[in-house]
């Protein structure tokens, strides 16, 4: 269904995310350890928020409704209810209708959509937030944590990372039939981080992936499964970030837009989205994300645009093998062939379909709730020249994003666009 | 705002709500013991969706848009990403589009107004589920679970019971302005278990409450709090029930209505809804509930009637004392008046107003992510004269409902209506 009111960026905010390699991170080696602490849940969602109304330029009153993204702030954080940790992130936000959102990873991307959902029953102005705190617990516990976006009855046992072990699952299945090799997959994983050093706000800015270290399990990239069927499957270089971090957006109505003064040509327009679940007990097709391009086909149909006409793409890459996926399901490339455009270098910065271009989940971070609200925003950037060092030439006119939740069990796909 | 497409609810269904002291609820001297399980949350969503849309009369494919209202799966059942669970909850549910939305105990209030919103963007039939299992871990664990409602970090220290502790520090303010007497809140209890007999779907239907036991601290009703400044303010009557349950509604637009065939005339109109939030960190006035008040003058707002046009009440009875401010919020008092109501007996089920016919969620129970959805069908079902033995007498032709997430930090307040 198309929208039935047009819908524009009119301001956006993505904070620095961090974790475990960026030099800003506190942790016990740092030597602010003990003086100063990571900011906090509460912290990323009031930061991402007050930067994304400065970059609107209005006053935080126009705000109508607002929606957080987050998957698991009661585990990570001790602290859902997160519609009114928003009201309490500006001082101006008092009484104003706030919700928290959840789909798994998918968490930002249903934020965002809702906030569209919204303009379009007339709350002309609203904001979508996403962040995720997730290092305030080891590794092992966090996996358990996000376990809780698969089938956690059925699929925890699989593996002490039950994650890494679905897509390992799914990485497995794709080179025995022969359509993907470790080569793409450690391909994908070094543009990701080629990428992620041209931006400073990227959780791995300071991380240099040499095409070695990718391409080999070592000591210092070990393959962590214990799943004996699914191990040779995952090396830690293959997987996105246990990140902190917040994004925010704020979307209005076109008539909003110049209620406030603004000429629509000079912003980017979301012209469209494909929203689609599948049930949590998992998919039946290992060899593709069938959610995803549900997804997808409802966001070509309602924007009237195909996969040709996209220009720059943010895509799911919660692991490497992600990625090449994702191109499939978004019909960059047919079934089987997604491998195909990484070894010819199209989704690189200056190939024909550039993905991920901040460092996607694996180099840029990946806080869960902000995700999908951060790919938003990237693609936005990138149409409005934005993106600094890892800028597209030309500025694309079109983009695309695609944020999954769970074993592609939800699925959220926006189309941006500017005209002038 | 007043809603652009009018909205109607298509079918509904409420489950069992169980817990301790329901005669089906298996626990270590339940005969079933280790031979039976209690439904699980997955069950829940199942169950009452699938009765819902049985209520409806219609194919579940006419289901556009779904969302979930569930405040701690992840906690209590080790389970997110609802939207996925909701997709496998039907056959005719895979690829649809879900999502859950959480505002603490405003959870399901919150879930039946993103579907409202769903349908004015036109997304013509949506269903709204919402539930909650609870009864997974002990008493004390599952009060550190719901303090994730609060501002965990600067309000869980309190008490071990945190939010029995808030509504005692409330109860104990009010009670020293002399606006509400410990025999106010018994007269509370005592209606709620009263209405709950006479209610199959209760949890304490089968507990009879006597004005004695309910006045009275004993060893079977004790003040349980730890916190020495509130204890004197919390008994275990006064509050509402850790239950299981789920809950469903079906809302659709007047096109949709007469497109399946069904005639406006016979069904209950969803005519407005207000929503607000307030910070995390806590209320300002104790003696008010400030957040709901604003939702309900803007859902009054939204509909053209006012407190006076309604004729039968859900309110959020978390604690006995809130019942009573919730009359004052939602108008049907003014401020330091509601207690007079009770006293006068006006909102039973034979008074002018009646409230919570059903129990409310000290009796009929509170399986949190459910209650929001609950109180609306409850109303819906009053309007409809489907409510047996506990039916109000020449069935209401209006009606509200007000739930609460935290200590007043998320409202929604709800506005139905028959014509005919």
């Amino acid at each position: 269904m198309a929208l039935r009111e047009k819908v524009y960026v009119l301001g956006s905010a993505i904070t620095n995310f961090i974790g475990k390699f960026h030099p800003d991170f506190i942790w016990k080696k740092h030597p602010d350890f003990g003086k100063k602490e990571n900011p906090s849940l509460e912290d990323y969602i009031a930061l991402a928020t007050k930067a994304a109304i400065e970059d609107a330029g209005i006053d935080a009153k126009e705000i109508k409704k607002g929606f957080v993204g987050n998957f698991a702030g009661e585990l990570f954080s001790n602290q859902g209810h997160l519609g009114a940790v928003l009201a309490g992130a500006h001082e101006d936000f008092a009484g104003k209708p706030f919700m928290r959102v959840e789909g798994a990873c998918a968490s930002g991307g249903l934020a965002v959509i809702s906030a569209v959902d919204a303009i379009q029953a007339g709350h002309d102005v609203c904001i979508a937030v996403g962040a995720e705190v997730q290092t305030t617990v080891n590794a092992k516990i966090g996996a358990d944590y996000l376990a809780r976006a698969a089938d956690y009855r059925n699929q925890r046992s699989m593996d002490p990372f039950t994650f890494p072990c679905l897509f390992a699952r799914r990485a497995k299945v794709l080179k025995e039939a022969g359509v993907v090799t470790d080569e793409d997959i450690s391909k994908v994983v070094v543009k990701a981080y080629s990428n992620a050093n041209r931006n400073p706000r990227a959780h791995m800015r300071a991380f240099k992936m040499s095409e070695e270290h990718a391409a080999t399990a070592s000591d210092k990239n070990p393959k962590f499964l214990q799943n004996e069927e699914y191990k040779d499957h995952m090396k830690v270089s293959d997987c996105s970030q246990v990140s902190d971090g917040g994004a925010a957006i704020i979307l209005c109505s076109e008539s909003a837009l110049k209620r406030l003064g603004k000429d629509p040509a000079d912003y980017v327009e979301f012209v469209a989205y494909g929203h689609a679940t599948g049930p949590i007990s998992g998919p039946a097709d290992l060899t593709v994300l069938d959610v995803t391009t549900l997804a997808a086909q409802r966001a070509y149909e309602d924007s009237g645009l195909n996969a040709k006409d996209m220009k720059v793409a943010e895509v799911h890459d919660c692991f490497a093998v992600t990625e090449i996926l994702m191109l499939e399901a978004l019909g960059f490339a047919e079934k089987g062939k997604g491998a195909e455009l990484v070894r010819a270098g199209e989704t690189s910065l200056d190939g024909s379909i550039p993905v991920n271009t901040g460092g996607g989940l694996i180099a840029y971070g990946h806080p869960v709730g902000a995700t999908g609200i951060k790919q938003i925003v990237e693609v936005a950037n990138q149409i409005l020249g934005r993106c600094g060092d890892y800028q597209v030439k030309n500025a694309p006119k079109v983009g695309i994003t695609a944020n999954m939740g769970g074993d592609d069990r939800t699925s959220v796909v926006t189309i941006l666009r500017r005209d002038s």
